[in-house]
């Protein structure tokens, strides 16, 4: 432990300690072993963490700085900050008439053709004012926060247009700045193709090709280019040629891949080195093998596949077993699953894709943050580290996915701040 | 409105007022017509609601008392507390090692033969001192609350002893007495054979009638009792001794029936004109039929199924179509379904039972007071009625199963109070 760093905050009697830290050989491989040390306590200098372990260890080794603040965690459970990997947080007008359509019989498809899905929000978008859309996406961040999520991907996509996806972006970076929860943002104007491009779809890919990509690129406002890559959206040939055109420009990789149907999305992803592809219900055991190989992230979204109705979920158990580093995310969006309830995706990911409580704090964690490609940068609980972390209300780590549909967050600590209690 | 009534809260500027009171023949059927004013008002007079309808009829109309609190609900949704009609809140230790091991491929009945399964919390709530399940049991009704649960059936059932029976039963007396909640208790000692009784299950049935039955009834423990009709643990013939015996000592009926297999539940609840039939996951036709005739109304628990990981879940369509007065609960319990939130079931009832958020709404309402033989004294919102009431944070009733996994709650209203804003 440095000796010129004194602590700030102390938390103590802590029942299990998730620290994500097993002894693994690579990234990804934590699910087997998540780092859990019975009876800790971690010890923090302003942002980071100073020492992690046993209680013995780090209390008999730390020099409290005056007016440090200690917690007593009541025998809880404390894990790393929750990394919400994959959402759409930017939107105003909500759909619930859509889901209620659903109910009743109408599919995707037919609601997309009387004027709803994707589309529904983009008019939505580009008439709201920056003030309605910074409120109203506030309120999602709230509430992620006060699940435990400390840091989240964040796309634009509901903007189609170079003036309003630039909207959405800027309202990420000058949220990324206000508000506590780190947010990674994404440029997603190839989500679909506009009302306006319908009959030209080829200029629309070169608006995001010469216009979009390096104008998005150049102010600085996107680390990743995503892309909903299925037949009937941008099809392979269409992907890859967008897709190479944003890494030109300096912007890393997502893929929205095999949603819908098997399509080589996964495969495409992997081959042109993507962070992450996501989404994966209908991924081929080629696309597991490459995803594999290429240390691409599967980014798992049993929300969407939950509040579509549909009864088919991705392979996660088989991507597990082939080494892919599987995440897990809420999709937050107004169309196919609007929740801010990461633990709710814990409980889904069990009962789904049959992945044990560890597999899916890791999940949550230290493999969301490979999908953000933050690996070993956040999602664990190490000296050095941020110290964004959770004490849940529960005295035994698998409780979280067991007791479901409530928040069983105690306390939230973003950047060593007490930031919920 | 009474000329000598003053108004002490007044809610006022409210987007959708769901009063539940819609032009209906008979119970049950509301669920078509939720009774919906569009920019209403709620004026209360102490633990009472004193007129409900359009802002102008009623804010035109009330005199307010001195200190009457007005409070303005920006245009958002109001609808009657939210009643449970179906819980066994009373335990002390949680059961995520058995959730776990369901996911790892072990089956209900293997976790019960290895000691698990609610014999296992038998032993735990023989061996818990009431403090501790009082504080246990109190953190769970403080959860329902802030989910805008106002009302709760709560049963016994992990005592299957005369002495822990009465233990959990005077539990539940006591909590009703010191918790915001209201809560209907119910005598579930035919619950399951204990062990010490697993070779002589007549015996046990005759301590249920000849001493336990009479004794709950005696020191007025219980208004309902219950029963697990089904076979393996208490058969048809059984349940008609037992549910008779009750019926004799005043109890009114409650069943647990067809959730495992068709065995007849719905229909010998009918028969004995119960109040309730629960679960139903197999009913039969005929099951269907005698509920809607005799107005038995039918517990859904899509939370048990989804929890549990069964694929099927009730017929509720058939039943709503059939006019069975359906309701909808948590089951909130330390095994099949370990959650507290109402709302989530709302969002399982769309995506399982095809059920709209107006049915829903009535299933968590008005039809769940019928199955707590409270029809139309609670679970609506008329002059006389008690005001129990729910401000959510959402300005269209649709979005209650829309917008999933989360607490929309803005202000819970208990007998004229805001108890949590």
């Amino acid at each position: 432990m440095p000796p010129d760093k004194k602590t700030t905050l102390l938390i103590r009697n802590v029942g299990q300690l998730v620290t994500m830290e097993g002894p693994v050989p690579r990234l990804g491989d934590q699910m087997k072993d998540i780092g859990l040390v019975e009876d800790g306590a971690v010890a923090v200098a302003g942002e980071e963490i100073l020492a992690v372990g046993k209680s013995d260890e780090v209390e008999g080794h730390v020099d409290l700085a005056e007016g440090c603040r200690v917690v007593d965690a009541h025998k809880s459970v404390i894990t790393p900050g929750l990394i919400d990997p994959h959402t759409h947080p930017v939107f105003s007008r909500t759909r619930e008439n859509e889901f209620e359509m659903r109910i009743l019989g109408k599919s995707y498809t037919e609601i997309a053709a009387s004027g709803g899905g994707i589309r529904a929000s983009v008019r939505d978008l580009r008439e709201t004012s920056r003030e309605q859309l910074v409120k109203k996406t506030t309120e999602r961040l709230n509430k992620m926060l006060s699940f435990g999520i400390t840091t989240i991907e964040a796309k634009s996509g509901y903007g189609l247009s170079t003036e309003s996806e630039i909207k959405s972006l800027e309202i990420i970076r000058d949220l990324n700045e206000a508000h506590v929860i780190d947010m990674v943002p994404t440029f997603l104007g190839a989500h679909e193709i506009p009302d306006e491009y319908r009959d030209k779809r080829r200029e629309y890919i070169d608006l995001l090709i010469n216009e979009m990509i390096p104008r998005v690129a150049s102010e600085k406002l996107a680390e990743f280019c995503d892309i909903f890559c299925e037949e009937g959206v941008f099809n392979i040939e269409e992907s890859r040629s967008i897709m190479s055109a944003a890494g030109k420009h300096g912007l890393k990789s997502k893929f929205h891949a095999d949603e819908l149907a098997s399509t080589g999305g996964a495969e495409l992803a992997a081959e042109m080195d993507a962070v992450s592809a996501d989404h994966l219900v209908f991924i081929s055991d080629d696309g597991i093998r490459a995803m594999a190989k290429a240390e691409t992230a599967a980014v798992l979204l049993p929300g969407t596949c939950f509040s579509l109705g549909s009864g088919r979920y991705a392979p996660a158990r088989k991507m597990i077993d082939s080494g892919v580093i599987v995440a897990l995310s809420t999709d937050c969006n107004p169309g196919s699953s609007f929740t801010e309830s990461l633990p709710l995706m814990v409980t889904l990911a069990a009962l789904h894709y049959k992945m044990t409580a560890a597999e899916s704090l890791s999940a949550v964690t230290v493999n969301a943050a490979c999908a953000i490609d933050r690996g070993r940068q956040i999602g664990l609980l190490a000296a050095g580290l941020p110290a964004d972390m959770v004490i849940w209300d529960m005295g035994d780590y698998r409780e979280l996915p067991y007791h479901y549909g409530v928040n069983l967050v105690r306390a939230v600590i973003k950047r060593g701040k007490v930031v919920i209690e």
